[in-house]
């Protein structure tokens, strides 16, 4: 049987981003086996260990954006992983084993390092990636949705995984295989990649007046079509991308059809992507707010999920310790 | 109340340095506060992870070597680490806000790289220092028995306990201050320090006979003295510091007058420090021994001492996690 492993740190607010290229993930896989999705708390504090209040907020959010996105809490164990100290023992367990060397070479480490808002100069960041691969394996969760990001993390798990099994001499944990997203990226307003330290999001609590006003007023378009008679390339255009992303086939052909014989402006066709986008959002984010207003309610969620989780995450430690010919007294 | 945490890694046999530098300053302090005294097995995985078989064993004979130095379980609570999983969330938690160079800086760390035989490359060796931090100030302890070569150690928790304090504005944990030994650093057979790893020591559980050949064919005494009509100078020779800690007054005067006038051989001098030396060990081994003999007993008193153990961590926990502003769910 398949089992499902993934999460999202509750550090702001999810934008489309995390809908198109995670979450719809996470849903269709729900039905497929055993899913776990977290919250990953801890890992927010690698950038938010001095503004700790936002951090409970931005739980019950994800929360409410895990539900309102389709998660179900009868198929889908949704938890905070703080609320399962096993995550923190296998990763201190799998720290004694595993080379500073492979944790120095993660590419994702040194880039973020130089390109970091918040001062990421930390041990625990260091160890980021090793904390996911406890994560992943307490629960011997055998797929992973992830984004292309997150794929040299996953092959850094299945080496940890490998070394665990070898040493130990006892297949423990079974290597974690990537889920990517069939959707290509989403890129943000301005064309990089959608992020909030960018500031070019539609997030998905966004109303639609300002869905409107983001698409219309600051989404990029193809800058050599200067004027709206001039023909436009919807290959090079980042507002063809969120058509295809959001729009109907229908609305897709005839956007790739007339941007390219200046048949339709470029204002016109980013209200078009707007009202497509508000479509898909408005059910979501009403949604939301409706979690939010029973925050009871998330919190039984949270309680449950994670108490499944944990016992989970036991069973797994029980067969460690053993493994590791630790005490069980 | 003085709250007083020590721990020793179950990762062989104990020898003299260890009952002379460290357990009878255990002992002392059991009596003038609430005393923790830890057997750190995740700290003895640094070097042992692969060969985890030698660890429960160790476990248990350090048990039987604590309580025959004196340890008395109901004064003192003897527990086991990896029984206590509080140890390694709050090493997760302290690893976000602790700046990788303070770890770096350490200046056993790259000594002990250097001089390792077993690989010492993880990145759990690297945070070795943060998880002794949070051995001591998850039971808020203030009072660390701890050898000379352990002072930095104990300078980097005051200062993760400030940083901690600081950052969520609440005195959550007190700045632990060092307690040195009384007792001069024990030498080796070799007059280098004790060590385990230069098969230059006297273990506890040595026979008589072993002790005595030990000293009168391996200690070293003063190289300037070839022959027994040469005077020695006991200033600079091994066997008189051997003298000092566990030779009676008279026999240390005697030794110190008749070594500078050539009045005692080295030989004769030797057999005197064995014999004092076995005056010491002889009843601490059969107290090992005996205890030993009941592992029954010596796992109820690790599993009594984890449980009071885990609840005073679990109480210091609590209070972190609400500083940190953590669900409580």
């Amino acid at each position: 049987m398949h089992r499902v492993l993934s999460g999202i740190q509750p550090s702001g607010s999810q934008h489309i981003g995390h809908l198109v290229g995670a979450l719809d993930n996470f849903t269709r896989l729900q039905g497929q086996g055993q899913a776990f999705y977290m919250i990953a708390d801890w890992h927010a504090l690698t950038s938010k260990y001095e503004s700790v209040e936002e951090i409970w907020p931005a739980t019950q959010e994800l929360t409410a954006t895990y539900l309102a996105a389709g998660l179900d809490p009868k198929q889908a164990t949704i938890f905070v992983q703080s609320l399962v100290k096993e995550h923190a023992e296998l990763h201190l367990l799998l720290s004694m084993m595993t080379p500073l060397s492979w944790l120095e070479r993660v590419p994702t480490y040194k880039e973020k390092l130089q390109n970091a808002v918040a001062d990421l100069g930390s041990y625990g960041f260091l160890g980021y990636p090793l904390l996911q691969t406890a994560d992943i394996i307490v629960y011997r969760a055998n797929r992973v949705p992830v984004g292309e990001d997150q794929l040299f993390h996953l092959e850094l798990a299945r080496e940890v995984v490998r070394r665990f099994n070898y040493i130990y001499q006892r297949e423990v944990f079974p290597e974690p295989e990537a889920v990517l997203t069939k959707t290509p990226k989403v890129p943000g307003l301005d064309g990089r990649k959608m992020s909030k330290s960018y500031g070019n999001c539609i997030y998905l609590r966004d109303t639609n007046a300002e869905i409107l006003e983001k698409c219309t007023r600051q989404m990029a378009s193809d800058p050599a079509r200067l004027r709206k008679t001039d023909p436009g390339n919807p290959d090079i255009c980042p507002v063809f991308e969120f058509h295809k992303l959001f729009s109907d086939d229908a609305t897709v052909q005839m956007v790739n059809t007339e941007c390219r014989r200046a048949g339709i402006g470029c204002f016109d066709c980013k209200k078009r992507v707007a009202e497509a986008m508000i479509r898909r959002i408005e059910p979501v984010r009403e949604k939301i707010e409706g979690h939010l207003a029973r925050p009871e309610d998330l919190q039984d969620v949270l309680r449950d999920g994670s108490a499944r989780a944990r016992a989970v995450a036991a069973e797994t430690m029980a067969d460690v310790r053993d493994a590791m010919k630790m005490p069980a007294l």
